[in-house]
């Protein structure tokens, strides 16, 4: 799939109405040009950061048509406060959108996604939803899975639009446990789109990127750098086909400065279950899944891992 | 739209990959034939009866291709006996459908809707499926709306097919909660279909069909007649603009013999709560939906009527 020759502005979308008008007009255009006609939609709450215009950039490459949504999701945060201080960046929004190669950003205004407030009919995430990020967050999981279902449904290709012949999803790694609900939800409900995850997105250290990174003081920052290298050392066991061994990682992270634990698991990348074999004395093979979620000074940050040993 | 020319046997298909490729086939043969390749889907779990074969002639009526989909869904009975004594009449469904006009029965295996058993992700439809038939059937429409959702992603014309042109989905009046939580769900989550609501079939006498209404003795289907004369009447009253008087309807009920009322209610047809006005004694205008329930012996039955007057 090519990649865009020229660098435009992306165009602004604001109803429903207009993105699919607009998605459609430049699903035909790619299809008459004899391209792919396929889309690409990336689903994010604004306040784009390097990571998410990993997520555009992969979208551009494997799709004709690219659409960012830009949404702060009020469903899904428990604290009003929270909702309300979120950031709200629109303009540089749109030149990270840009320049990582979006064709369409959807930019709703709530009534336009919530006519009515608050759904009366919802999306569940059951068990998978109450561990983990969810178990301080009641309701976190459901209302992202809620905004989630509409936007898979406001991007996708109208059977009216000839030749469309894809419909691609992308989530990015950093939040797995959303990742992995999502890709359960449309499993489990059989929503005809493809779900594609993007890595996570490192600093030179190793860092997970995130827009809490800002928060942390250069001495925060430097011991927040254990949280990847014991999911590193985890890796390299895993393809090393040994014991994981986590208590390990989890002295390595008690030795950081600062540096309070929340959790610190490995789990069945699908069911986020915990492994049913002995980490520690059994050397690994299959697949799992590193999550670890600490708190260093006021910052809360995750991060996570897969592992793979064949 | 035309009718069938001429009936033939409809086509079993028996998992979601076949229903998709003679559900695409059947549009294709459509538009290059120069008709409208728009779909009708009725969704059912079989043991179909007049009011089925009304559904589907009316998405015959309206569709180049017609779906049933024939699945007793375990998820939405709150009683495994139920469950397992839900009749299964393959056969007799096939000449149902068939006669009403089907192209194609969607027959799956359990295994094909629900490939890992219960799945982890549900619909919830909250308050509105906790009241009415919701009482004492904790989950049942819970399960109704999940499956419904896979459903409608299985039926969904593939964007990949050119000209398809219409998706409408077909159910019932007669169970109105279903109805309504099901409208409720594709607006709320903005499903691109069309719903379709076809109006209750009566016997000459009035009494709403239903699989149920064979085990009534003669005695008990004349003392059933009550439910359709008490709407009847409120229908009467609502078109003539005058007080709906519910009490009227609920002496009627109470004075035929061995008739138990469950419920009987004048409601939003939308979010299925009181009406604000007061029916006794303010003249009807607007709209609203009639909701009855009611034990004639061993035999539950439910009955409604939507009222409209301008």
């Amino acid at each position: 799939m090519s990649t865009h020759p020229e660098r435009t502005e992306p165009t602004i979308v604001r109803t429903v109405a207009e993105l699919k008008a607009a998605g459609r007009e430049l699903l035909e255009s790619a299809a008459a040009a004899g391209r792919t006609a396929s889309l690409g939609l990336v689903p994010t709450m604004g306040a784009l950061h390097e990571g998410h215009a990993r997520l555009i950039a992969q979208a551009r490459a494997e799709n004709a048509v690219v659409v960012v949504t830009d949404f702060v999701n009020r469903l899904q945060f428990d604290d009003p406060a929270d909702y309300e201080r979120y950031p709200r960046v629109l303009e540089a929004d749109l030149a990270v959108a840009g320049d990582a190669g979006a064709d369409l950003v959807f930019v709703p205004e709530e009534r336009e996604v919530y006519p009515d407030g608050r759904p009366r009919i919802l999306l569940s995430a059951g068990t998978l939803g109450e561990k983990f990020e969810g178990a301080s967050r009641p309701g976190h999981f459901d209302g992202m899975l809620t905004v989630v279902a509409k936007l898979l449904h406001y991007g996708m290709p109208d059977p009216a639009t000839a030749a469309a012949t894809g419909y691609r999803v992308y989530f990015g790694q950093k939040d797995a446990q959303q990742l992995a609900i999502v890709q359960r939800m449309v499993h489990d409900l059989d929503y005809p789109v493809e779900i594609r995850p993007v890595p996570i997105v490192r600093s030179a250290e190793g860092l997970a990127l995130s827009s809490r990174n800002q928060f942390l003081s250069d001495a925060e920052a430097e011991a927040a750098l254990v949280l990847s290298r014991s999911l590193f050392l985890m890796k390299e066991r895993a393809e090393a086909h040994l014991p994981l061994a986590p208590d390990d990682a989890l002295d390595m992270i008690a030795s950081a400065p600062g540096v309070q634990l929340d959790y610190f698991e490995v789990v069945d990348p699908s069911t986020l279950e915990p492994l049913a074999f002995n980490c520690a004395e059994t050397p690994f093979t299959g697949e799992a899944l590193v999550l670890v979620a600490a708190r260093i000074g006021s910052v809360r940050l995750i991060d996570n891992m897969p592992l793979r040993a064949d």
